[in-house]
């Protein structure tokens, strides 16, 4: 098997990419190899600081990359000899089976969208985050692919995030809910009322009804289902008040005798890095996207990410379980 | 001074509104008189249990109770002898000078509208909240009384915002940020796109642009100005991931000795009640909305809460700026 690495994405590319493929490989089954794509030079550079380069990690020469402030709609067009572009590429011909990068979100998207293309039945693909919670993680999608969405986008997720509760996180009959400011049907906005309804009478789901944000990591639902721009909001908002909190008990907790008190292996459960990537969902292909401060631990965790989505057979059982639930055609297309 | 409490509200009413407002006259000036709106046999076996019932309680009897099930903009016809409506009355008739209540924000806001009326220029009341932050606390709104909001709304939203930090929060030139899911212009959905145009020309606001969820609380800004759904869905994972992350490091330090580490002090921090409630602004009056599940102590701090606001004449502030900003009448009427 072989992933192909964005070298170049994480702000401080492509150091994180680099050690984090090394550490990976320490790590993966010996049929695992890793491509590196971005700038061979720089790579190389960086390589150089390494004691030992695993052979089963290669450099695929890219001149360009991306930058966060070109449209992702156009970067397809306008940066042909990216990391990106390039990477994602090879993906899709099969010189790789996943690819991973830290880019932007929007270039990453719009750029799978091109070239991987969208599995049958899916208007759009969405990225899924997988959040710390009381009990298993969650997944909660869109994390901030889709913005405006139409209730039969968030049917649609609600699939997406099924099929991977089931095939990546081992959950048998996955609890799907949606995300809104109360429980009670017809609580909402226009979007979640109308969403509501769809998910009460779709097939194939475990439609446990609305949460509100305060339920979310509560342990009540596997999946919860919402528009790319509260879940995005959501998304950081968690790390950010996670890292607060932390800073609040270790400002108390400074000079002060807490013998055995390991509050690494608390706030390790916060850690996004532990998580490493968010899987874009719905295309036919394994793109999973990093954190743009990704340290080297998140990289390698989006790595071993990437690996068991392959080994899981994920996009073939996505295929099946969408086009099944969804159709073969699009609901935009029909 | 006299303030109106909806003695039936809370999940276990009136048992936190009885204890938080006799707690709250044990703080309060000698001037200022709190009334119990409420069923007066129930209140009056409440009071039973309490030693010492300070002579500036009294009690206003009111039969009814509006249930949450109840849709908000029929509780006014449906309910008018509950506690809810009775209490607004009262305000609105100038037996108090503000109002607090536990029930349910939906039925607060639809009420307010009617009995308080909007002030001139203001389309749309909104529900402000006060987030702990690693800086002073931020104000958030709307906090969940408007969904689908137009930009409009939102700007309306900024003067509000911006009046209340001043009168309330001692900003004094209050840095005024769109909540959305990226820094930069032309980020966001449909709304927020719109609304960073308005915001950036809108005279008197100091707009400081786009935030993201993670940077919310990390005093990069006084307001935050987004849609009610997401900011409902803010504030409420918010209070779950504190809730969660406290549980995760009381469990580590179960058992363990930490001497002097005072963790009490630090969730303090993080703790609803300590604010207590959530100003409806816009409105001819002075409504302070409180938690369902809201403590005596929440209780007593929304009552301190709506004293500060009558002696600050923060309606009379607001009216004059709003009319100054957004003109005698508003932008859907005009």
């Amino acid at each position: 098997m072989r992933i192909i690495l964005d070298a170049m994405g994480t702000d401080h590319a492509p150091r994180s990419e680099v050690a984090g493929a090394i550490e990976a490989l320490k790590e993966l089954d010996s049929d695992v190899e890793i491509v590196l794509v971005g700038d061979q030079e720089t790579i190389e550079a960086e390589l150089a600081g390494h004691d030992q380069i695993p052979e089963r990690l290669s450099v695929h020469h890219a001149p360009d990359r991306v930058t966060p402030e070109e449209s992702p709609s156009k970067v397809i067009r306008r940066n042909p000899e990216s990391s990106l572009v390039v990477g994602l590429e090879l993906h899709r011909d099969g010189a790789g089976q996943a690819f991973v990068s830290a880019g932007s979100t929007g270039a990453i998207m719009a750029t799978s969208l091109f070239t991987l293309r969208p599995l049958p039945g899916v208007d759009r693909p969405s990225v899924a985050t997988i959040l710390p919670s009381a009990g298993p993680p969650v997944l909660l999608l869109d994390a901030g692919a889709n913005v405006d969405c139409k209730p039969h986008h968030l049917v649609q997720f609600a699939h997406l995030g099924n099929i991977y509760a089931q095939v990546m996180m081992g959950r048998s009959d996955p609890r799907i809910a949606l995300l809104n400011i109360g429980e009670e049907p017809g609580k909402g906005d226009e979007l979640t009322i109308e969403t509501y309804q769809l998910l009460c009478t779709e097939a194939g789901l475990n439609f446990v009804g609305n949460v509100e944000g305060r339920d979310i990591i509560k342990d009540v639902c596997d999946v919860v289902v919402c528009d790319g721009f509260v879940g995005n909001a959501i998304l950081k908002f968690y790390e950010s008040v996670a890292q607060f909190i932390v800073g609040l008990v270790e400002a108390e907790q400074k000079g002060k005798a807490s013998e055995g008190l390991d509050l690494d292996r608390v706030f390790r459960v916060l850690d996004y890095a532990e998580t490493g990537g968010a899987p874009l969902l719905g295309v036919g292909g394994v793109p999973v996207i990093c954190h743009g401060e990704s340290t080297p631990k998140a990289i390698r965790n989006a790595l071993k990410m990437a690996v068991r989505a392959v080994r899981s057979d994920m996009v073939k059982h996505s295929a099946q379980e969408v086009a099944l639930a969804l159709g073969h055609t699009s609901r935009e297309a029909s």
